[in-house]
C-alpha cells in the first residue's frame, strides 16, 4: 500500500470531528469559549520505549497514553490527537491494521478521535510521535509551579513497575511467578495513566506533573518550578507486590523504583486542608492515591528513610 | 548538553504565550471565540528533504515553512508551533544554536512562537517534525472539496524550482550561470510559501491545497475531494527563467516541473466572477498568481498543451 491507501483504508476510519476524514491539508479544533486548549507532544521509539516483538496494538496504545498522561497531570480532559509515523520498510499492512485497532480501542476508552498526522518512511528505527489535545477551563491548567511549603506530596498508582518490566525484558534474573512477571511486563508495555482522575486535580492540586522520567526527576521539576524542597518518605512510596518480590526492600530497590521512569502516573502537591477532598476524589475515580511526603522551604528533592537521606545518583531517565 | 540544558538555553528563548517558558508538561492555546484553530503537521528528514551539509538555520526554516504552507493554503493566520526533534549523535550544540537562530528569524518573519515539543536521540537520520497552529474565522477554512465546474484554477509563485534545485544537489548536469543555479538551490533549501496571501483565499477560493507532493498530485487531491476534473494548460504553468534554462521547453520538462513537488505554493480554484478580486489580492500581497486552467465535469487532472493531453506517469512525490 502507498501512503494514500494507508491513510484511506487504515486511518480514515479513526478520524473524528474537525478531521475531514483525513482528506484535507489540515484539521480544525473549534474554540470552546471559556476553555483553554492544552497541547502536549511525546514520541516513542523502537528499542527505547517498545520492542519490535511487541504487539503493534499495544505500541499504538503506549504512544497515545504517554501523551494522555501529560494531559491528565495538567487537569485536562482529552479531546483528540495527531499521529506522525516514521516507518521502516519492515512494517506491513497487517502490522498497521493491528496498530490502528489499538488506537481504536483507546479512542473508545478515552473518548478521543484522530485529527490528522503525517506518514513517512525511515531507514532508522520505527518512531511514533503523538500530539494530544485536551480542554481545561480557562486558567485552570495545573502547573508545576504552585507547590508551597507545608503542602503534602501525593502520587497516583504504584511506582517502578514499568522499570521492573523493562528489566525483565532485558533479561534481568528474577524468581517471580508468571502472574507477577506478566504484571510488570504489562505496566512497561501499556501505561495506565489516571486519565479520569486528572481533571479532579484542577480544584485540588497546587502543582502536578506526570511521572515519565522518574519519580525523583519529575518531582525535581516541580521543586525547581515552585522554588521549594520536596521531602519524600521512601517507605510511603507505593510499590506493587510484584516489584517488591523482584527488587526487594533494600534502600537501593526504592531508589531504583523512584528513578526508573516510564510510570505515567501523576505526582502532585496539595494543601493539607484539602486532604479529605483528595482522598474523596481518589475514591470516586477508583484511583490509588498515596501521600508520600511534604513540601518544605529549600530546593531539590530529598528521599528519606527512617530519618536518613538516601543517596540518589541519577534522579531519572536521561533522554541523552 | 543534556536534554534539559538544550531546552533551557537554546529553545526556551523562542517560547511564546501559553508555552510557560517550556518549563511545564504541556502548553496552552487560549480559545478565540468565533475562530477555529487550524492544525497541521509535517516532518522533514535528512537525505529526503534536506542534506547533512545544509546550514542548520535553513533546515529549521524549511521544517517550519512546509507547515506554514499548509496553513496558508487553508486561509489560516499562523499562531504557534510545536517542534519534535530526533537527533543523531553527530548533532552538537553549535548546530542546535544555529538551528534555533533560523527558527527565531522565521518567528519574527511570520509572527509565530514556539509552544513546546519533544527532543530525543535516534540512531537513524535526523528527523524534524513540526505541528503548526493557525486561526481562521469559524467555518472559514478553505477546503479541498469546494471546486465547481466552471471555476478557474490558479497557482501562486513558480512551479518546479525546488525540483530543479534538488536535481542540481543530486549532480544533474547543467549549464546554468551561478545566480540561476543558486536561485534553484535556494528554492529547494528554503520554501517561500505565500503566508500573507493565504488568508485572502478565505473570501475568494472555492478550494485550495498546498503544492507539496507535486502540482498535478495536489490538484488531484482537489479533483478527488471536489468530484470534478481539472484541466491545465501546460504553457500557462509559471516556471522561472532559471528552470526554463535548466530543463528547457519540451513537454517532458513541463511534466517534470508539475510533478517534482516540494514547491510549497498554493493551488486554488475560484469562480470566474472573482477573477478581478483574486488579482487585486495578489497585487496587494505582492504575490505572483497565475491562472493555469479550468474546472470541468469529470474526474482527475489533465495536463494539456496546444490541444494535446500530455502523458503524466507519476503525478507527484510518493512518500513510499
Amino acid at each position: 500500500m502507498d501512503e494514500f491507501q494507508i491513510i484511506k483504508t487504515i486511518f480514515a476510519p479513526l478520524a473524528g470531528e474537525g478531521a475531514f476524514g483525513l482528506t484535507d491539508d489540515a484539521a480544525i479544533i473549534r474554540a470552546r469559549p471559556g476553555f483553554d486548549l492544552v497541547v502536549t507532544t511525546d514520541a516513542i521509539a523502537e528499542g527505547t520505549d517498545f520492542f519490535a516483538f511487541d504487539p503493534s496494538g499495544s505500541v499504538a496504545q503506549k504512544a497515545l497514553r504517554v501523551n494522555l498522561s501529560d494531559l491528565a497531570a495538567k487537569g485536562a480532559v482529552p479531546h483528540a490527537y495527531l499521529l506522525s509515523l516514521a516507518l521502516p520498510p519492515s512494517i506491513n499492512a497487517d502490522w498497521l491494521t493491528a496498530f490502528a485497532a489499538g488506537l481504536a480501542q483507546d479512542q473508545t476508552e478515552f473518548a478521543i478521535t484522530l485529527l490528522g498526522g503525517d506518514t513517512g518512511r525511515t531507514e532508522g528505527p520505527l518512531a511514533i510521535s503523538v500530539t494530544a489535545f485536551g480542554f481545561v477551563q480557562h486558567g485552570g491548567m495545573v502547573r508545576r509551579s504552585g507547590a508551597r511549603a507545608g503542602d503534602d506530596v501525593y502520587v497516583t498508582g504504584t511506582i517502578g513497575d514499568s522499570g521492573g518490566g523493562l528489566a525483565i525484558y532485558k533479561r534481568e534474573k528474577h524468581t517471580l511467578d508468571e502472574p507477577q512477571r506478566d504484571a510488570l511486563l504489562a505496566r512497561y508495555r501499556m501505561p495506565q495513566p489516571p486519565v479520569r482522575f486528572g481533571p479532579a486535580l484542577r480544584d485540588l492540586a497546587s502543582a502536578a506533573a506526570d511521572v515519565s522520567d522518574g519519580l525523583i526527576a519529575d518531582l525535581g521539576h516541580i521543586a525547581d518550578a515552585s522554588a521549594v524542597q520536596l521531602v519524600l518518605d521512601a517507605d510511603l512510596v507505593p510499590r506493587s507486590d510484584a516489584l517488591r518480590a523482584f527488587w526487594g526492600e533494600e534502600d537501593a530497590a526504592i531508589v531504583r523504583a523512584t528513578t526508573a521512569g516510564d510510570d505515567y502516573q501523576i505526582v502532585f502537591t496539595a494543601a493539607p486542608n484539602r486532604h479529605a477532598e483528595v482522598m474523596k476524589a481518589a475514591n470516586y475515580y477508583r484511583t490509588q492515591v498515596t501521600r508520600i511526603g511534604r513540601v518544605e522551604a529549600g530546593t531539590g528533592v530529598e528521599l528519606t528513610r527512617q530519618g536518613r537521606a538516601l543517596p540518589v545518583l541519577r534522579p531519572g531517565y536521561q533522554h541523552f
